[in-house]
């Protein structure tokens, strides 16, 4: 099994690109990715996507973009996995990589969510939950995660206002990313009045919808060592299962805890080596389950740490550093490439203002569903 | 990089199943492979699917799946590629056990087609094709596939009638698998006499819509040899233009030459090798694109082959052994992993009736699109 490399990254703005369509998204990213690794071709493409079946009528993104961005001929693929569709296809382009099957491999997560109408995404956004026990019940997917942010309080006796720190964070950082969809910063007075969604997730607890495309390089540590911008330490998957109802407890990401401890095996660190760690912050509870899953909190606890002590860019554990989905934008079969190029600029000291302090080693984890599929990548710096 | 077989193989009948949903189809291919597998747990699920998204309103098929069958906390992903779909699960999975990243990997191809209207069906199907420059102009999937029959029936001066040899072989065959959609032989008069759909595509030349699930357990030759029902000598994929009207050639498939050599090469084969191909007959017109593709036809000879001295079971190439796509059914994202349980029945000597003598080769090819996504599996008997 070889090592796997990172030797370029490539992202778009994230907003609403009203003049571009998915395949103009995907290509602007995927060339800036192949501009920054010095490539002309590669062997592979792998697509992450959510729902470009639902919201604009084309399946069989590998083929188009491929094809669309000129590398006809080469073998190209589309993975989804929900929310997680960005991270997975990063995923199987490491072990396209790994296996000696390629050399050079591109993966690139897009999405465009904005030409169309709410309802219509709003539908295809539940599509990342179960269908016949969720949905038909009349739930959306913010619905889901409204009743575990609302246990989350009862459970734990933790009051609203106490997030705020999560969406003041990402709005800081998202502040200094020039790719980030909402570059102003919020106070707490305004997160605590904004307009609610499904009580008790209100507009400043929710990620945007939106578009985006965020492009990775992989390649063979033993043959392009030379261009490595960041090392893949490690690269892991686990489920959960989907319905909200069925898991063992509502309140605990089973997944998120595999998949962390699988990665932390295979890089072999601790949470205490993490420099940065770019996570899902679809829903501020998604934060706080998150911090918890990954063992930077004990169970109940990941709420408290809404704070600059220990989230902000000089925490203990800097999250969302870029803007995280909240304000950088949550393109969702886009979003976990981004998490990784971030964790990549963090690496190689060009996060700018928003820059980690001796940044060694990031992790990103890129969630589907409620917490369904959770996929983590840990990189180290060279 | 390891070397991979295949220890377990399991399918649905494909059919109308209108008292099964999408979840308890692939449960039951998976549970039927893994009994054959004689395994109790695997370390990896590839889902290949390409409607669920459009047809139920459900995505994120991997954990869906993984979980309904009993294994919670594994890797589970979906694969894309529309009708090629099922082989791209295959592939990944490949890599998967290639890597030494996973030991035992499960890939199940799966679709339910039937539950919804045929407008749905109708304008899921053409996700496949190029939304803006194809779809747009009000061409449905079946309409493209129509405009390469006539091309070539024009371009090389062949008759409607002379196409009926395929669906007659198909038909044939399929009346001894117990697994296939239409078991009734037919003749080359019904062939001849059926109703149109698009002109010159007949009932008769298209595959029907319909649900099924196949599924294939994948695990390294150099753990668990002794349980190997077949050896996957090669894994290739290769994309050409989505739009039909971009093609250097519409009557070539591209990507079908360029996957079929890589295969090729791979497996150290040629042609006069293959004992048997499974060919991606959606349509008749694809049958004879698809042989000149791999390069056991001459170009505009591809339906001169129909006959069955050429394609019959004891033919020179037989194809379409257990019925193909227009007997057994074309549950689209089921299609490649059907074929290549199909060609490990053979090469095991258990294809019944239909058993190839001597077949110790074979071939599966899956096609997504007209021939824009062109996966190859080749394998062999133990």
């Amino acid at each position: 099994m070889r090592d796997v490399i990172i030797i370029g990254i490539g992202q778009t703005p994230v907003g609403e690109h009203w003049e571009k369509s998915l395949r103009h998204l995907a290509h602007d990213a995927i060339m800036a990715a192949m501009a920054d690794a010095r490539i002309e071709h590669a062997d592979a493409l792998y697509v992450g996507n959510m729902l470009s079946g639902e919201l604009t009528g084309q399946e069989h993104l590998g083929a188009l973009i491929a094809d669309f961005v000129g590398l006809r001929g080469i073998e190209a693929l589309k993975v989804e996995a929900a929310c997680g569709s960005g991270a997975a296809a990063v995923r199987v382009g490491v072990m396209a990589v790994a296996s000696g099957l390629h050399d050079v491999v591109i993966a690139c997560g897009v999405e465009k969510m904005t030409d169309t109408s709410a309802a219509v995404t709003t539908s295809g956004l539940a599509t990342a939950a179960d269908q016949e026990y969720e949905v038909s019940q009349g739930i959306s997917f913010v619905g889901l995660n409204a009743l575990l942010m609302r246990r989350y309080m009862y459970e734990y006796g933790v009051r609203k206002e106490e997030f705020a720190g999560f969406t003041v964070n990402a709005h800081r950082n998202a502040a200094h990313n020039p790719y980030a969809m909402f570059q102003s910063p919020i106070t707490a007075e305004t997160y605590v009045k904004a307009g609610m969604i499904a009580d008790p997730i209100n507009l400043m607890d929710s990620s945007p919808v939106c578009d985006g495309a965020a492009c990775v390089v992989l390649a063979p540590a033993e043959l392009l060592g030379g261009r490595a911008k960041a090392r893949v330490l490690a690269s892991a998957v686990a489920i959960d299962c989907l319905a909200v109802h069925d898991r063992r407890d509502p309140l605990v990401l089973d997944a998120a805890v595999a998949s962390t401890q699988k990665a932390y095996a295979q890089a072999r660190v601790t949470p205490a080596d993490i420099s940065v760690f770019e996570l899902h912050d679809a829903f501020s509870i998604m934060s706080a389950l998150s911090l918890e899953a990954a063992g930077f909190a004990p169970r109940g606890q990941g709420a408290r740490m809404a704070t600059d002590g220990e989230i902000g860019i000089r925490g203990r554990v800097p999250i969302s550093t870029m803007g995280g989905l909240k304000a950088r934008g949550h393109p969702v079969g886009a979003t976990g490439v981004y998490q990784i190029v971030e964790v990549v600029q963090q690496l190689m000291g060009q996060a700018g203002q928003n820059q980690v302090p001796g940044a060694n080693i990031g992790m990103a984890q890129n969630i589907g569903g409620s917490g369904a599929t959770v996929i983590t990548h840990i990189l180290a710096g060279v």
